[in-house]
């Protein structure tokens, strides 16, 4: 296998833009990765892109040759991959295999999503499809239900408190503050946290992310390839892992399990642990989800995630910052995208060009991405270590 | 590049049966495909597969991990792949891919496809997302406008009749009668196709592949692998390539050619021309569909694809047998599992399983899928050759 770098990243804005189609977005994405790696549209010789919720927005089929189309680049293999919410990272794995194996020098992997704009009810029942939707999605246990379920089992076998997981939001909403690009740009308090709406029990709005559009690009080619086109400093891919999950009926719900199989595969592939970690980008779709994954990843011990992010260890400038992009609360969760927009702000964050929310002598970084739920373990799990 | 063959195949029913849930169906067609490889289902070590119109039944993300865990499949890789019509071809382009790379010794490519069951607006706008909705689904051009287009094209240009595009329909009929798991085990006849419902001008009902339902498995692997399964006889993957459309305001409508070009790459990979191919399943998702692909083929000249059929040299027994399994036509045309089925059928018959239907001495076949189609080109092709 040889090395693989990241040459170019870029991504679009975040959030409700109901103004801006999904090809706009993609090409704009698409094209700052391009600049940022120097390269042309003739250089990309295939295309791997996460694309979710083809039920919304009425390109059911095929959107990335159109938005590739946009900008001169056809003719070429362009593959759309769909693994729910995890679609953009499992897109950046196949990528990366492809560069690693050498069947390509030089491959794009794109996320593309557009939720808004469609009827609620369309959002909801597409969304529901991410689940067993024969079992649960006729039992109505949606994603904030499965993640209610969890979070009232945390408290009970841990402790913790909901003044932690209300302190995830808090750190969230507050990287993305200062993040230019993310769709939440205003601070919260715990107490605005803990009186929003119930979602589900006890989950409360300020603690769930929201309906998002956006698009994200990532270029992946050789050292060798990234050093002709006279790149910016090329970040290197030190793994890129898709765990499957065990869907077993008798799960404990405080733990993924395929999630800690997929981070130790990591690790050991990277030749690194999780005190290496410098930030993480991982999965906050509900604030009592980044608790489970710090726990998942080895960022401290089982149980001990909300004490974790109550120490003040997963701010920037903590021990190990966690969601320094805002995360999914805060940056914005357009399902497809979210996966390679975790890669692009590990680069930025690699290659220190994320003013006000650097981490400060970042060198090693990890995003983790859920795909799904079902029979009590999360269908797919992508972990990716990065390493300027 | 490694050596990679097939190993075992399977398929459910095709058709309407509305009885059928997409698990069953998957289940049965992997099950198939187990037991001719001689394997077990611990011995899959990733699968990738097709799925298309995740807007209908219900299962919008991730229904390969619903069907393998039936079968005690879980925590591997499971990688859906959508490419419109093309799904299952590209499914099985990259599971041959990964095999090849030594990326994983054993892989299973599955297509999955439940499409009955919804409402027909609901099918309708599905369909329109395989193509430009933008553009081309605001303008009302669907997949039978743009066929009726190409073949009112062709009979200007070239003088194609319409008897000649009926016999297309006959001949793929007559095979499907003869094809036990097919959607339509009734032959027909000119007079029946000409008089048929009008779709598209001049396309009569008749010439057009059906709404269906069904799924289709084929599992990779390398001959020593194969061999120490005890599996029957292994058929070689010579190619497996995935062309991208060119995306031409001012094509001529007579040809594509992104499949021309994805032919020529896959027979030069093969070490083999048009001439060594001892049959053929192709895209006839119309009948003109057909025609034109044999020329694009290089089955016969262009603008001669009318003249092929009319010389019953398409036919089994002919010089070159085009869709024996009945095609998209006859067999029928679950959008995620034709591309997999069309290898099933040439795998059986390089094998010399297919009974009434079979191509007597078949030692060389190919697979051709179209996926989406938008601004004067296809968005993907994929064609695979296959000998025993």
């Amino acid at each position: 296998m040889r090395e693989v770098v990241v040459a170019g990243v870029g991504m679009s804005e975040f959030g409700l833009l109901p103004d801006r189609t999904l090809r706009e977005m993609g090409e704009q994405a698409v094209f700052k990765a391009l600049v940022d790696a120097g390269m042309r549209p003739r250089d990309v010789q295939a295309s791997y892109y996460g694309y979710c919720l083809g039920k919304l927005n009425g390109q059911e089929c095929m959107p990335g040759h159109l938005v590739l189309h946009g900008l001169g680049i056809t003719s070429i293999p362009i593959i759309r991959i769909e693994s729910a919410c995890a679609s953009g990272s499992v897109a950046f794995r196949e990528a990366y295999r492809n560069v690693a194996a050498g069947l390509y020098d030089i491959v794009l992997a794109m996320g593309l999503e557009k939720m808004t704009g469609s009827p609620s009810a369309d959002i909801r029942r597409a969304m529901a499809g991410g689940a067993d939707n024969e079992l649960e999605g006729n039992l109505g246990i949606t994603f904030p239900g499965v993640f209610g379920l969890i979070a009232n089992r945390h408290m009970h076998d841990f402790g913790t408190t909901r003044e932690q997981m209300a302190l995830v939001s808090v750190k969230n909403r507050g990287n993305a503050a200062r993040n230019p690009l993310a769709q939440f740009r205003e601070p919260v308090t715990v107490e605005q946290v803990m009186s929003s709406r119930m979602i589900a029990r006890p989950l409360r709005l300020l603690e769930c992310s929201a309906l998002s559009d956006g698009c994200s690009a990532a270029i992946l080619t050789t050292p060798e390839q990234a050093r002709r086109f006279a790149a910016g400093k090329p970040v290197f891919v030190k793994a890129a892992v898709l765990g499957g999950g065990q869907l077993r009926d008798d799960a404990d719900l405080v733990s993924f399990p395929a999630s800690a199989r997929a981070a130790r595969e990591a690790y050991e592939a990277a030749g690194i642990g999780p005190e290496d970690v410098d930030l993480a980008e991982v999965h906050d779709c509900f604030s009592i989800a980044e608790i489970v994954h710090c726990e998942d990843l080895g960022f401290c011990a089982k149980g001990e995630g909300g004490k974790l992010v109550e120490s003040g260890a997963t701010r920037i400038g903590g021990r190990i910052p966690v969601n320094p992009s805002g995360g999914l609360i805060g940056k914005g969760h357009p399902l497809g995208a979210t996966g390679v927009a975790q890669v692009v702000e590990v680069v930025n964050q690699l290659r220190g060009r994320c003013g006000e929310r650097q981490v400060e002598g970042a060198a090693v970084g990890l995003t983790q991405t859920l795909g799904g739920f079902s029979h009590g373990d999360v269908l797919s799990v992508a972990v990716t270590v990065l390493a300027s």
